[in-house]
């Protein structure tokens, strides 16, 4: 029987030479924690009892829909680090155990921030003033939702450039790695790309924090992520250059 | 010693060349999340206190055995796909979390209408009106069955559509994987079996949502899945001409 | 530098030659459960929030202690089966899928009847009548404990039974599997262990469900354990011979 | 394409031959475990409902994120043992499987604990009189302070006792594992270095134990971890010669 040439290489960069293609205990001990915050975003505590409860978990679907494809973002960026560099000395565990904890802590500020957002787009196109009423009394104040920004930036903001300083130490170590010249180019690019994911939400965050837009400042600190589909395209033209 | 030589092969299909053997991450976290759903359909959030507490949730051994079973199918189907193309491409791995996601909104509905069946066969088994009674007032009233039908449909044929997806990509990039004649024959028939294992609670949900067969609809979109043998049996033998 | 002879297999049996040294996504996925199911023996769903509640919770070290060794004693024998015949095929995946069922819905009554014994035996100790009159009052009545050692008996019989019947299909598939003599002895050994594991439970629940012992049936059901040292050293004598 | 050299092993001491490079289900395990210790240190069960519950929540991140560093220093102890030696015979499985319970039993009280602190801390930097009030009313009475400095030192040393034991059981089966001089050293560092993590935390607890300072029993067993930075350093010192 023929051998086959690509073995479980298909879709990955051939320029790249993959250093950890083993699943290392660090990765195995992330994508466990991972599993557990996905599993927390998407399920209550308690199962449903009656039709009621069961319709009512169902209108979150979009919003938890939005959470998990963020998580699953961040998931794929450390996912590739450590396909490519295979790193596991004790700065990448000390920056990995940071990374998972802002991970954990982060769920659950980022399950309410979309269910009110969902909630707030629902009350928009249907022009449900009621909505917009209960949203803004019982669950957050409308002085609060600047906050609520803040913390939400600072938590991507951090996110990402943990994983920028991942790839800066495996800049560092390069010439431990043997990383050669395209490898090289390959992971700046990757240490830029995180670094622009990671300053947009610390802007929002800011603007948020400031004031500087008063009664506006949720809204302007909202779209400031907007920002986030010009940036990363002209980033990726750059870096292919 | 004597080399072993079908090492971790046996009962496997010998004609396969299966390219993923070492498990990926992407494998390692899809599995966390399914022993994740699994233990959340079994168990109760809160352990029994008094032994009544104790026997009344071995009531539900029954139903929850049998959600296990639907979400064990579901990974089989996973394990298998990933067992012989071992791809871990980004396409994939957006199908995968699409995958995982409908898996955990997917735990607590399943759960749920296992439930009532078990309950409305008990009912009539012993012919306990009660039981009937106390279902369909406060767990959930008669005319919302067909809008769980529908909920468990729709989300049945979205997973198995899912995997559909997946194999269709492996068809896609089939020079790619270097597969060969009889590998491509084997994958487009798990593509037909996902689409047909899909395609069928498609009809239920669909028969649920259209109202046609009035206070019947629950019973009608019910038996639809007795399609399962009768047309997964010809397709078993189609394939394999 | 010298290369290591015995990599990875310090401990192991040197005449058996371990199918199984690459983990499949069997034994991982199963793994992912059994940790669900040990940190739901040890972990209450809500964490201490007072000293009193804290020191309340550490009462229960000891039966929870128990639990986990018994369910690692569970997990040793699944964890020695897969090493050994590295089997993924659907038969074992069947088998393993009911194993996994077995110990999730096994963990709450065992956690029960443990906190139960060590609270009868604290009361037998200490002399403590208030212990026994709150135990058989408000926890379980007298007359619902062979109830609780049928249910207990009935899940540890139907866990080694599982197991056992994965060495028979072992031993049934033991030419594909290229075991030699000795290999075979020893699976035929391991087969017999698990049986026996498994009849003194059911010995004690068909005890238990009898009724013969009138008001010592839950004394006398309990004792069957003690069968467990001298039948296992007597079958391991037998077995080395 | 040139062949890596030193692939997956920057980072670790290339004198020392890992003999555990391949993830074991032992390992598998235990990180299933660890995480779910790190997610429910981390996440209280039920999501914030409101803007309020969540910047309560908010607050604990500095507690739970230290707790978070502690057990991440337990599991980098793992980690290295078992990259190092890649046990998996039986006692090493028992030792381990001691290991989990401890840390399970473990991640509550250290939770418990790390708040506490935390408040006291905040109470004296901000001479709020009220929130001492609080604490020492409804969380924790005065005189519960030693048993609680008692309960987490006695865990501790435990956690760290367990690893010694194991590395002790390297050193013991050293012809087997064929450890050359220089890891026989470095083992033999290891298993001291270990004891020393356990008897700090030992001695605390015997000092919250013995009720020698009176009142400032809690003070002074508290301040015993302040060894921790000059004995290891010394030690440290020593183990290079």
């Amino acid at each position: 029987m023929r051998k086959l040439m690509k073995d479980q290489e298909v879709g990955l960069d051939p320029y790249f030479r993959y250093r950890g293609k083993n699943q290392t205990r660090v990765e195995a001990f992330t994508d466990a924690a991972f599993a557990l915050g996905i599993t927390l975003i998407v399920l209550s505590t308690s199962a449903p009892n009656t039709f009621e409860e069961l319709w009512l978990s169902m209108r979150d679907v979009v919003p938890f829909g939005l959470c998990v494809i963020l998580v699953m973002v961040i998931w794929y960026q450390h996912y590739i680090f450590f396909l490519r560099y295979g790193l596991q000395d004790s700065r990448i565990i000390t920056l990995n155990t940071f990374l998972i904890f802002l991970i954990l802590i982060y769920v659950y500020p980022l399950k309410f921030l979309f269910k009110i957002l969902f909630d707030l787009y629902v009350g928009l196109f249907t022009s449900d003033r009621e909505i917009f009423q209960q949203l803004f009394t019982s669950v957050i104040k409308l002085e609060d939702t600047p906050t609520l920004m803040m913390l939400y930036g600072l938590g991507a903001a951090c996110i990402f450039f943990t994983i920028s300083l991942m790839y800066r130490h495996a800049l560092k170590i390069s010439s431990e790695l043997e990383l050669d010249e395209y490898e090289i180019h390959e992971t700046k690019a990757a240490l830029r790309t995180n670094l622009l994911m990671g300053i947009i939400p610390l802007l929002s965050a800011l603007i948020a924090l400031s004031g500087l837009f008063g009664m506006h400042n949720f809204t302007v600190s909202g779209f400031i992520y907007m920002l986030y589909p010009p940036v990363m395209i002209t980033h990726g033209k750059m870096a292919q250059k």
